[in-house]
């Protein structure tokens, strides 16, 4: 089986500095990736589009990362069957309150994998956790990985 | 032009009761209306073919009726033109506080029109003043509905 | 009919840009708006007035931009029976989820139908999509204006 | 110069059990009081014509009771000069917060004088302090009100 | 009897500024005040003393502007029979949600009349109007107050 | 490779119903697993000989129920590689908000999967999608499930 | 030196659950205590007066409860120089938020240890563990109890 | 019995100005500490083994600092029988509400004693004030280090 491949989704243009937080660990650790701008509620049309080829294209893990209402990751899960990562960014008034309750609240039936407000490097460590399953060089990677910050910590 | 519906989506049979003061206050005004009990995320493809068919329906206006992270408002504004009346459930541990902010903080392009937790019967008023702006009989209805609960006040 | 106006209401000269933009919006669609500023608190004579007047004027709409208790659109739409369409303030330490409840938590028989943390936009659109209901132009007019944001996207 | 009276406003008789922790205060300091039932927004003249006759009726102080988006207290406040008391109700979903932020986030020129949630009683001490300032009896009353709850906790 | 003054407490100098916006409301209505700095924590027995003599320096109305846990409002209140207004101050990493709740919470019997955070200017404004309940001509400045700024709107 | 296991583990006794929720999703999907109980706080030594022996046990995720400080999760991930979905717990005065923060905002490095309050259903649903990244199986069997419940919703 | 004394004070009665849980572990660590009910708002003499005797009484920490504004814990600390252990109580519509907040944002100068919201048995440990410092037997009877409660989960 | 050592632990690097805050008030009192950067989550065995040498290293005292997630305080707590005092770190989008509730929530059996958020000045005098519990000279110098405040005041 092929190696499945992580796509990382942004709802908006301005939140590329945390999808750039999460591609710098997908590279450190080998595995493929795309990004793509696509906004859930302005662009329903190619966000069906981009759900119906993940198969097609390889994906195995989707990171959505979505400020204000941020249905964005919720909406993709709800129209793929892969593990959904959601990631509330902080702008606006409410600082991200209103994204993390917005994806992390989803109701019985499609979850979306949440991880802190604004932070991109910890959707991509889990993406590799996931992918690392079933992948043991994955296994040795992250434990290299934990190794190396430790040290660092010195 | 024929008399434009309201269509009641609810995202969860749980929240009946708040779709029901909304149908009250519609028969109350001689509005039609129709209820639909659509969850966006666990079936995004009825909620695609409800969106497809509105026109064809005659719906003039949505009140979609959600709790928890309560993205069916904003997904139906998404995919239609008409404006979506938004209702937060006061359901769950945050009592609602997720179902607002997922409601009314929309990106920018894609309103949503929120009202109250679990104020399905102001929806309804809403929807009705909506319909009102261009159609007379309905503001004299309303006014006389603004006098009567006054009257009953006394 | 003539065709309806949207009056824009400020409860204080800080909130311009608010109301900015939901005045670019309301011309690129080429919907009638005249802006206000009332204090709802400090002259409640002048909202009075600006109330009996709006028949007179033409107004069919009304959008309320108010912070901290931000009590201008709830008193709006009490003395009105046109749809009151509230932005809330994100001003002061509460950055805005003070104006925000009070906007939204409004009791039974008087809605306002409520958009995000300052965003006056989607005011506006909120306001032409009612104004749609029953103007098949404008109907046209939001289409296009959707197609354009999703191919800005690409 | 006559002693003058205190209003007790309520925005929904649904509040009353938090005016009668009032009344039972301002007997006992034999102050005089009149209770009312007034929805600032349902029934805007009622309001209106309330706060006109204030001074004829010789009131010096209201507390006003209110609940959800609470404008009550903050209305009155802008239709009169007399110092209005507010308490918000912790009705609802939302528990009181919402009428807290609502009734104490007076914008500046109009201010409340807000006491705890439900705490009926407060509002009329304070009340009672406020008449004190020019009534030595009343002083006195109070400062045996004071020693006595300090005494019933021997 | 002599003309009450009102006493201004900061629990800090950090505070001064609104402090000052209390003071200019206070000269411009001509109101006798003082302002004193008393952290109710750091000195509790300066806060005693300043309480004790508030008669003898013919104080009729305390201002008590705090931050962070905020007791000084509450602390002066169990300490006087006088009306104690409590101004929250919105610094620290809570914005003054923390002093809001601690001032406006108080246990049923020692009341303190709260106002907006960092709302100086209304709570001299609303020691204005408890002197005014027996004052006949500060309720006519109020009104020629209340007028100039709805002029000033103009 | 054998196929991985699930290890359920609860923070505490009284948060059993969440569990079950999560295993009766995981007997529907075939998936083995075993459920603990250990308190990270009270038990530091038995959640580390737990954490020790994962890979010996053929554990390949971890669904941690906590409520309150809820460390469980966080201190799952720090000692494992494995991916760990975090369920934060309802219960409490603050209703699950305070688990859901300490769940969510884990510091970079160590991610926690975090789902809704009190959802154990989504936990459990969430494991299996991972599981399915590399288990054709398992993707036929999630859409059989997300199927089965649209026809339900008719 | 004689061993010291732990002092609980409750700010009203309706506490008194909270109280018990904190004797109850006082006892089973045979640590000296005593139980009083004092209202630091109510009752500031009474206040002022046990924390003059808290030396001659050999008290040598205070666990304070109190809910809503809370200051009891804050204005005991301000008092004397013993450690004052605080626990928020989670009564009224906010649910311990407000004394939470008031308790634990004392100013720079005057700390109050807080503990969990209604967790009157933490309080109780934590005064041990305080004790325990000077005390190695008092050590070992913790280790004990720690050890217990692993044993008690197996 | 030789005097026990305060140790300060910070969670991250980026801390360090408030253990300083901590720092200074130690020196000031003449009480002997060190300082020591463990994050719990990414090094655990170094928080294992720095718990494992508080005894040899004659620690009576650990002041933890954290943000976030903020499991530090909680987990020092659950592997050590000293007193932990746990300060939030105002950082982050959340403003320290989320480490506020992380380190004060604590399950019943492991207290940490919380002080306010930033507030390492706090957490220094409180680890006095439990030292001073069988040190009669540290009472002394806490009770001239309050005198002096108050003089400043003046």
């Amino acid at each position: 089986m092929a190696k499945k491949k992580v796509a990382i989704v942004l709802g908006s243009k301005s939140d590329i500095a945390i999808a750039e937080k999460a591609e710098t660990i997908l590279r450190e650790f080998g595995v493929d990736y795309a990004t793509h701008i696509i906004s859930a509620h302005r662009n329903p049309n190619k966000t069906r589009n981009f759900a119906a080829d993940l198969d097609k294209n390889g994906v195995g893990i989707i990171i959505a990362i979505a400020g204000l209402s941020a249905h964005l990751p919720g909406v993709l899960a709800s129209l793929t069957v892969v593990p959904v990562i959601g990631v509330p960014v902080g702008c606006g008034p409410l600082c991200g309150q209103d994204a993390l309750y917005s994806i992390v609240q989803m109701p019985p039936g499609i979850p979306v994998a949440t991880v802190g407000i604004d932070n991109g490097g910890n959707a991509a460590l889990l993406a590799v956790e996931m992918l690392a399953i079933a992948d043991e060089s994955l296994v040795e990677k992250i434990k290299k990985y934990r190794k190396q910050f430790k040290d660092d910590e010195k």
